[in-house]
């Protein structure tokens, strides 16, 4: 934590306010993600509970609490697994349901592999949140049983999370990988190779729309447009039912040096303007189904949340 | 040309044959562009006419040609961007055509903007053709006639054309010009900011499906889906009647080090699986229309087409 400095340094006696502090700064870190204060909540929620104890039961406390969410963590992660299986199982093992390209016709077709084929998009794997991640979780189940599943990761441009995170680590997990450019998707799902996108998401908005990666709208009209289903792994936690709509999801945007120089080199001439959202929206008519730790939820989401929730 | 080295070594009496087989070097160096083909089957045939006179008298027969082939495509070029400027100025001006994100209605929208904002894909440019590019040509005549014009230029993963040569020579040019990445064409169409997509190609079928730079498949269903005009610039010597549709495109595949090591830096894990196709295509069924130096093409395609050529 950022408070560790003043922390480590002995000063104890300022030290719930230096907690204080350092929570408000992370709230202000990322504005896009929702799970960020729910879990800064938690904690905040702890401290103001036990503001008179001493420092040292106080840390104790936080550090069971982190701990406990860290469990509990897992245990959402696996049961979006479970509950992805089921819904990949359900697809048809080895076929691919994209629609076909350059004017063949519009039937489903095998892709004569053996393997269910994910497509995902940046990362919400176990670099991402605790162990099975949310979006790969699924793919990390399947392993477990035995089901034969590979990955077409977009490498996710500009900061490369697909290429650097994901990628790494199903090649960790022995999980067939491919890395494509984020613009190869559309050849990919029209092709017929992919079964189910699955992407991680920020923020779900009470009507069912997503914030995630920039990217992550691009690919699910593709989905739809090619016939293959769009998932989003959700974790109840990314569900912020006070906002009505995706639109009044804050989207970060960041500096322009992550595209203009995002590899150690410029490759982009200088004083060029850069638009660079870090995220967008994805309205919930292209979303399938969310994943979520309490089962699957299908449009018409306003009524499906609620009933989650 | 590769034979340069021959020619200069004072070799002529095997200069003819050189020059055979450097044509056909030529030839086998990028399979998916059409035009390649069409510009060195008319040095062949020239070659192939006046093979019997003497070396210098055909280097200068070369040179004519070839300086003549340049000013076919200024003039191919200028046309293009003639016609172009003519169907954005029918689009009404400074109105976006995109249909919006989040929910809202279906209606077009003002930007807002005294612009006509165009995005491409790629580089067809200045930088790939004869002086005025062919996508960029609508853009260069626009601003030579005071029309007030700005574009949105996809980066281009993996070879980074739009980041490197479109951004540059449209900064040359004095065109404002934004950068974003492949994966944020989605949220610009669909934010209304986008009058008009326009790209190049490197080969139209018969039934008028386009190859063009990978991308250029997800670019043109986005557009669709958020009701954007989608047009590719296509000299006739881009069209090839001879491939009844698109899927009879040969597409180029390249090395997995341009994903993995694009920038000088290897950004993904050693050994992960690639695929690099470096073009796609696009039913015709996406392209709005083309636009040539003959005028523009709509759709039928395949007897637009036929009644153009």
């Amino acid at each position: 934590m950022l408070a560790a400095r003043a922390h480590y340094a002995g000063n104890p006696d300022h030290w719930q306010e230096s907690i204080e502090e350092d929570l408000q700064r992370l709230s202000a870190s990322r504005p896009t993600a929702v799970n960020l204060f729910w879990a800064l909540k938690r904690i905040q929620e702890l401290v103001a509970a036990h503001v008179d104890e001493p420092v040292a039961a106080l840390k104790q406390r936080m550090l069971v609490e982190a701990n406990c969410m860290i469990d509990q963590d897992n245990a959402v992660c696996r049961a979006i697994g479970e509950y992805g299986v089921d819904l990949l199982l359900g697809l048809n093992v080895g076929r691919a349901r994209g629609s076909p390209c350059n004017g063949a016709d519009d039937h489903g077709r095998a892709t004569g592999s053996p393997y269910i084929s994910i497509l995902t998009h940046c990362n919400a794997g176990g670099l991402a949140t605790a162990q099975y991640g949310t979006a790969l979780a699924p793919v990390y189940v399947a392993a477990e049983r035995g089901i034969p599943v590979r990955v077409y990761a977009d490498e996710t441009r500009p900061l490369l999370q697909g290429a650097r995170l994901t990628a790494w680590e199903l090649q960790q997990a022995g999980i067939p990988v491919t890395l494509i450019t984020d613009n190869m998707a559309a050849t990919v799902l029209a092709q017929g190779k992919i079964d189910a996108v699955i992407v991680g998401t920020d923020r779900v908005a009470a009507n069912g729309d997503v914030a995630n990666k920039i990217g992550t709208l691009g690919v699910a009209v593709l989905a739809r447009e090619f016939g293959v289903p769009f998932y989003v792994a959700a974790p109840t936690s990314s569900i912020d039912m006070s906002l009505a709509s995706g639109d009044l999801i804050p989207i970060e945007e960041r500096k322009p040096e992550e595209v203009t120089e995002g590899f150690g080199r410029r490759t982009a001439p200088p004083g060029v303007a850069v638009y660079n959202p870090a995220f967008d929206v994805t309205p919930s008519r292209y979303v399938t189904a969310l994943i979520t730790e309490r089962g699957v939820v299908r449009p018409p989401y306003a009524a499906s949340l609620k009933a989650l929730l």
